[in-house]
């Protein structure tokens, strides 16, 4: 087992990280900028470096600083977090070069999976179902063309290098076609410097499912049931919930064993999620995260199972020691993610927070690095802090984080949980219907938050 | 189902329950002292009524103040709590009375159990191991002697009006036998105004381990495992945990189906604690206990099951919604009682918490009606939060443990986390080697405290 662990991040996800370690008596380094020495994971870590100044590509993603840390301390492995470095590949092998653990999976699997048309070809290849579309980059207008009209109009034309939503655009015939494959390879050429475009079979009303799986590199794999995130804006998710509303047991056992059997054939190594879009019974592969994800804790919630801590364990060289069948699914988890946001704009609202007060009880867990007289920094993401409530059931659950919104109070900025009251009584949520456009259309129509 | 329910208690209780009452849908009225004015479950209840000034038997205690306050608010329901009138078979009688719920059982049930000789004989009745000894009160000193004699000694003289160890007392032999006699019955008369006392065998080194039961008044009864409570101070319980280490599967099951199926054939209400004494395989009957205990929470940490919301149901009429075989019991959970009271003379400790930052995470639950700003007032017992940590075993929640009280700041008054860092590293402890005599011999070796 690892002496040592650097934590190369920030904010609610660093601490998650150290309190893994911690509770695996490993010691803790923190990294940090200038920005985040007073970051709680920074006062509970056992060392701390600062390895420069805001923005993050001065300091969190500056491989050579993080390196030099490492070796000042005598840390042994490097857990990346989520974003940041989590999934360079490069860094993972900077890392194996200097005998430094990096607390994912390898390099190679980083890679592949890192390249969207790769990523699709290999998943196809391991028996994942992925959506009908161009196999690779389309090079010309008539290849896009024609295989448009063999899946069936509306398609979607995305960037090989892309992320987040840009460099995509939907056509819904031919004449629509031209202007998308046009508008896509600039969008995709400025963002990523890569004009590569494919094509995908447009789904109308897809949920956002994933399957968390977890493999320990020797041919072991098992998944941990899925995550629906079909609540998102601008792509990005807000609520997370365990089980899907939307699967039965037979679709979720299945998929579920689709996704540990092809990362056994992999070789896969670490946490991971398979990222699918839902539609009318069946599922089709977006992309895999090779990293834990955002919203991890409502798989821990579910199964027990402390993910950071199966990572780190897997990472130092050890088997997985539970089998598939070992894995006991019990009630149900959603998630709030807790941004610093106006949450009616979503402009970010950093600064001081003057009040903080969490709630507690029975089926309650915050993951959140801030606290009372704690200044969040302008410079990064505005997740501060997340908000997990487990029940028997997901009536049980949304009750149990009705009253959680009710308690928690961070006075100072502004937040999204007014906008989490307003979803917590909605009927299609507390029904379960809602697809990946639910949510923009929700806010389109002006809900008034208190 | 009740329409609001009157929380008739203060402190981390009153919090739970209203709670418990938010996730049912349930309105709320807090009743109060005016010591209490500000208390976090006042600002959170729908409606509250000042009851009369600190202490208890102004306000907390006050039969025809909380009436009143039913009948100003609506409220169809009373909780109790644990302490104040829980146990008050009068107010239960008071309240159907008045049609007026006592979310409780019956006011039978708690006469019997509140009597400890009445409640032995009951217990022996309905199949529980009890302790030897004279049954019922001895009246003569031959009696006692010769009672003594047979069950052996060292026994022990308990008053049998008594609780929290005043009346009592240990006779080693015959010779001892006289002043214990007649100590315990001097005791017993100035502190419950009876001098009724009666004979049990000492146990040694016995561990505390209690049954939680669950009961519908219909003749359906559950058990929800045991809880070890044997770290104790003055007869008040410091830390408790689920499962008790002590205990292997089969001996757990069998006491706990013995408490079960008694509290069937009892058509017992509501949920209860059957408390034991153990010794080398042997368990004896002490006290039942016909309310919400303290440690409640790890019985829920292990079986997932809300205790409040089930006595809320049952309260309202329902039968029980599942059966013994439903009952799934998952890792292990431990619970720390946080006093306001300095760590090494347990000398309250009340005044304005300047700071405070709860723990967070997996597995973590902090029950507390406290929050950064409140004053605790000096009028009421030091119990200001619980702190309860699940594990997937016991190893993985001493580690987790562990952690959280690092991550604990209560600032501006002192408390008892620092014994716990204490006893959290305690080899005994990691061992599970402990019975109820442990703690106050640690703490007469003058621990250090950070």
């Amino acid at each position: 087992m690892f002496n040592k662990i650097l934590i190369a991040n920030r904010g609610e996800i660093a601490l998650r990280v150290l309190r893994a370690a911690k509770e695996l008596g490993i010691e803790t380094v923190a990294v940090h900028s200038t920005a985040d020495a007073n970051a709680m994971h920074v006062r509970l870590a056992d060392e701390s470096v600062c390895i420069g100044p805001p923005p993050a590509r001065d300091s969190y993603l500056k491989i050579p600083e993080i390196l030099a840390a490492c070796e000042i301390t005598g840390a042994d492995a490097i857990h990346p977090g989520y974003g940041f470095l989590s999934e360079n590949a490069r860094f993972a092998e900077i890392l194996a070069a200097h005998n430094i653990a990096f607390i994912g999976p390898s390099a190679q699997h980083i890679r592949i999976m890192g390249d969207k048309i790769e990523a699709k070809a290999t998943a196809r290849r391991l028996g994942i179902p992925v959506v009908p579309g161009s196999e690779g980059a389309v090079t010309t207008d008539e290849d896009a063309m024609r295989i448009s009209a063999e899946i069936g109009y509306p398609v979607l034309v995305k960037a090989a290098a892309g992320g987040g939503g840009r460099g995509m655009r939907v056509a819904h015939d031919e004449t629509e076609m031209s202007a998308a494959l046009s508008a896509a390879r600039t969008e995709a050429k400025n963002a990523f410097g890569d004009d590569s475009v494919y094509i995908e079979k447009y789904l109308s009303k897809p949920r956002h499912i994933e399957i968390q799986i977890l493999g320990d590199g020797k041919g072991n794999a098992v998944h941990l049931g899925e995550r629906d995130c079909s609540l998102q804006r601008r792509h990005q998710k807000v609520w997370e919930e365990a089980n899907s509303p939307a699967l039965n047991q037979e679709q979720r056992d299945r998929i579920g064993m689709i996704c540990a059997n092809a990362m056994a054939d992999l070789g896969y190594s670490g946490v991971g999620t398979i990222e699918f879009l839902y539609e009318d019974g069946e599922f089709y592969f977006i992309e895999m995260n090779t990293r834990l994800q955002v919203e991890h804790p409502v798989t821990e919630m579910i199964t027990g199972i402390d993910l950071v801590n199966e990572q780190i364990k897997v990472a130092s060289g050890a088997g997985l020691t539970f089998r598939q069948e070992d894995i006991v699914f019990n009630g149900h988890a959603i998630e709030c993610r807790i941004n610093a946001e106006n949450p009616s704009t979503f402009a970010p609202s950093p600064g001081r927070i003057s009040y903080y007060h969490p709630p507690g009880g029975l089926g309650v867990r915050v993951d959140s690095g801030v606290y009372q007289g704690y200044t969040i920094p302008p410079h990064y993401d505005s997740l501060i802090g997340k908000l997990i409530v487990h029940g028997r059931n997901r009536v049980e659950c949304l009750m149990r984080l009705r009253r959680c919104l009710d308690e928690f109070v961070i006075d100072g900025i502004e937040s999204t949980i007014p906008l989490f009251k307003n979803l917590v009584d909605n009927q299609d949520i507390a029904n379960g219907v809602y697809d990946i456009h639910w949510l923009e259309k929700y806010l389109a129509t002006g809900p008034v938050f208190e």
